[in-house]
C-alpha cells in the first residue's frame, strides 16, 4: 500500500530537485564561510546567492536577511532579541501584543519575556481564528515595542489582514513582526508593503530542508543575539553557517515562486473538493475561515470523535493527517487554537488537519473522501455519546 | 591542479557513507518527530536510535543527550542556560570560571553574561597553552557555578587535563563543562570517568553534515532554554527535530569510534612528519603543546611573515590552510589563543594552522613541505622586517 501524506502544514519531503542542489555541497563545495581560502570563498558566494534569492523573495535588501536553524529560531530571535534590546537601552518600553492563535514558540517566547518582567497583551480572534485589527489598535500603548501576529494559523489556516495591521503599526510607531512560515512561497509577500519590520519563515515547510530558517531584520532594528560567537551572519547568529541546507532553503523558495500561482490554484481546487465532500458528514463542521485560508488547508471538527483515534485509524489506512486533540501535544491540553476561536476542549478534541502538498494527488484525496465516513462512523460507535450521532 | 584541504579543523567534507545514510531521510523518512502517524514514527525512532548512539560514545544515557543546531549553540545553552536557571533559584551563585584560551561562543556567551550581571574569571595558560588545574581550583569560590573548558584548543591543539578539572570541579561542587568539538571522535571520552556534567560537540568537525551539535547534560541539571516553542527534546530544545542531520552525525560518530585508533596513529605520524620539516625553515616555531596536542593538528609560526599573505599565498598553490592573523577575524584582532600563550601581536599575526583529516595523504603533506620555504622565503623579502630573516 502506497502511504498517502497529507500533513504537508507539519512537515514536507526535500523536493529530489533541492536535494540536488544541496547535494554538491556535503561533500564537495563544504568550505567554511569564514575560511580565508577558495573552499570557504566557494561557500561564501553560495551563501550570499542564497541571500539574495530570499531577499528577492520579500521583497527585501540582502543584508536585511539572516539565516538561522529554524522559524522556531528565529521567531524566538526576533521576540527576545527586540525586547532584550529595547531594555538594554532604557527605552522604557515593555509591552508586546501577539495573537491568541500564534505558534507555540512565540506564545512561549512570549511566556519567557513575561517571566523576565515583560507585559504580554493576547489579542483574541473570532469563530474564524481571524484577528481584528481595530483591536490590534486599541492594545498598542506608549510602552508597547512590538506586534507579532503569524501570517496564517499553521493549524486552521486562517490568513490574517496581515497589510492592515502592518499599518497600524507603522502608524503608531511599534514594531511588527510576523511569522510566514505557513504562507512563504504559497502567497506573495512583500515587507515594504504590508509594513513588515521582522518576519520569520521555514524551509522545510517548503520542500526544502530541515535546519534551515530566516529572520528578515529591516535595516536599523538592533536586537540581542540569542547565539554569541564567531559573528556570522552580519554578528547577530553566531555559529558555523549550514551552507547545504541553506542551498536548499534558496532552491526551494525559487521552485515555490516560480510554481506559487498555478500550484495555488490546482491545492485550492483540491482542498474545495475534500471540505465539500467531508462536510456531508453528519456533524462535521470546518475549522477556521471558509475563504480567507491557505490553499492547502483544510480542518474539521466531527462530534463526538476524538481526533487521536481519527489520526490513528487513518494512519491504519495509509493515511496521515494530523489533529488538536490533546494527546498529540506536549501538555495534553486541546489545540489553544481551536479553543481560541470559541470551541470547547471537546469539540477541539474531535479535530482532523488535512493539509495538502506538492505531490498530492487527487486520487489520494478521493482515497480520503471514501474512507473517512465509515472511520467516523466506527468511532461514534464506541464513543459514550457517539451513539447520538 | 587537485586542491590540497588541510583546514579540517574548521569544518570537514560528509564523508560519503554519512550523506548514504542522510539521504533517506531527506525526501523519503521525511516526517516530523511530533506527528502521530507512521512517518512521524519512523523519523522518531531513527532520532532515538542516533540519540543511544551519542550516548554511547561518551557513556551518558540517552536522556542526557540533547540535540541542537551546532556547538555554538550547545555552548550558549549551556552556559547561558545554566547561568539563567541558576539565577532564577535565586541560590545568589554569579560567578564562572572559563579559560583565556576558549572558542568565541564561549567567550562571547561570558561577555554576554556579564552584561548581565554575572562575574567572568578568566584562567590563564601556559606558554604552550595549557590550564593548570590548580589554577582553576584557587579560582573556584562559594558563588562559583560553572566551570567551562575547551577539552583540545581549535586553534593550537593543546588538550586539556580534563579529567583532573573534573575531578577538582567535582569535589568544590560546581559544574563542569567542557567544549569537546575538536576531540570528539578523535580521542576516547567518558563523562563519568571525567567527572563532565556537561559536554558539547559538533558534527561538522567529524565528516557529519553542518547544522547538529549536542549537549550532554548529566541527569538533574536544569537549564533554562534558549529556544522556547513545541517543546522538543525533553523540552529544553524547542524546533522541529532536523532528523537527516542528526542521523548522519550519529553515523560519523560510529565510523570515528570505529577507526579512532588506527587513524589517530595515521593523522599523527603525518602531522610529525610535516612539523619536523616545517621547522627546518629558519625562525619558524611550533605554536601549542609539542607532546599533549591533537593528533591532527599542526600550527606554526614564521618570524616576519603575515599570515594572511601566507594563507593565501598556499591558496595560489592549492593548499588550504588557515591562520591566527587578525585579518581572518571578525574583530581584526590577532587570534586570542596565541595572546593567551605569550605571544606579542606580531607573533600571532605570523601564524599559519594545518589541520588534517581522512582524506590527507602523505603526499598532500610532502606537496606542502615542498612549497612552503619557498613562499616563506618570498614573502619575507617584501616584508619591512623579513631581510633580517
Amino acid at each position: 500500500m502506497k502511504k498517502i501524506y497529507l500533513d504537508y502544514a507539519a512537515t514536507t519531503p526535500v523536493d529530489p530537485r533541492v536535494a540536488k542542489a544541496m547535494l554538491p555541497f556535503l561533500s564537495q563545495k563544504f568550505g567554511n564561510t569564514m575560511s580565508l581560502h577558495s573552499f570557504g570563498q566557494e561557500a561564501k558566494l553560495a551563501l550570499e546567492d542564497s541571500r539574495q534569492v530570499m531577499a528577492d523573495m520579500i521583497n527585501a535588501k540582502p543584508n536585511e536577511i539572516v539565516f538561522t536553524s529554524s522559524a522556531t529560531e528565529s521567531n524566538n530571535q526576533a521576540l527576545k532579541g527586540l525586547a532584550l534590546s529595547e531594555r538594554s537601552e532604557s527605552k522604557g518600553k515593555n509591552h508586546i501584543i501577539i495573537s491568541s492563535i500564534e505558534h507555540h514558540c512565540v506564545l512561549e517566547s512570549a511566556e519567557w519575556l513575561k517571566s523576565q518582567g515583560f507585559k504580554i497583551t493576547k489579542i483574541p480572534v473570532d469563530k474564524y481564528g481571524m484577528v481584528n485589527p481595530k483591536d490590534i489598535g486599541k492594545g498598542i500603548r506608549p510602552e508597547t515595542i512590538l506586534v507579532s501576529i503569524i501570517h496564517a494559523s499553521n493549524e486552521i489556516g486562517t490568513i490574517q489582514p496581515i497589510a492592515e495591521i502592518g499599518k497600524i503599526c507603522k502608524q503608531k510607531k511599534v514594531y511588527f513582526h510576523t511569522d510566514v512560515s505557513q504562507t512563504f512561497g504559497k502567497i506573495l509577500i512583500d515587507v515594504k508593503k504590508m509594513n513588515i519590520d521582522l518576519l520569520t519563515a521555514s524551509s522545510h515547510k517548503i520542500y526544502g530542508p530541515k535546519g534551515a530558517g530566516l529572520l528578515y531584520i529591516r535595516e536599523g532594528i538592533r536586537l540581542v543575539s540569542l547565539l554569541h560567537g564567531g559573528g556570522q551572519e552580519n554578528g547577530l547568529r553566531s555559529s558555523t553557517v549550514n551552507v547545504p541546507a541553506i542551498v536548499g532553503f534558496a532552491k526551494s523558495a525559487e521552485i515555490c515562486k516560480k510554481e506559487m500561482l498555478k500550484e495555488g490554484k490546482r491545492l485550492t481546487k483540491l482542498r474545495n473538493k475534500l471540505i465539500k465532500n467531508v462536510l456531508k458528514i453528519k456533524n462535521s463542521h470546518l475549522n477556521g475561515d471558509p475563504i480567507k485560508r491557505l490553499p492547502n488547508n483544510a480542518n474539521f471538527r466531527f462530534d463526538f470523535v476524538e481526533g487521536e483515534s481519527l489520526v490513528m485509524r487513518l494512519d491504519a489506512e495509509g493515511i496521515a493527517c494530523s489533529t488538536g486533540s490533546a494527546c498529540s501535544s506536549m501538555t495534553l491540553e486541546p489545540s489553544h487554537v481551536l479553543l481560541a476561536t470559541g470551541l470547547r476542549p471537546e469539540q477541539a478534541h474531535g479535530s482532523l488537519r488535512v493539509s495538502l502538498g506538492r505531490w498530492t494527488t487527487e486520487k489520494e484525496i478521493d482515497q480520503l473522501i471514501k474512507v473517512l465516513p465509515e472511520i467516523i462512523r466506527q468511532l461514534r460507535q464506541i464513543s459514550p455519546y457517539g451513539k447520538k450521532a
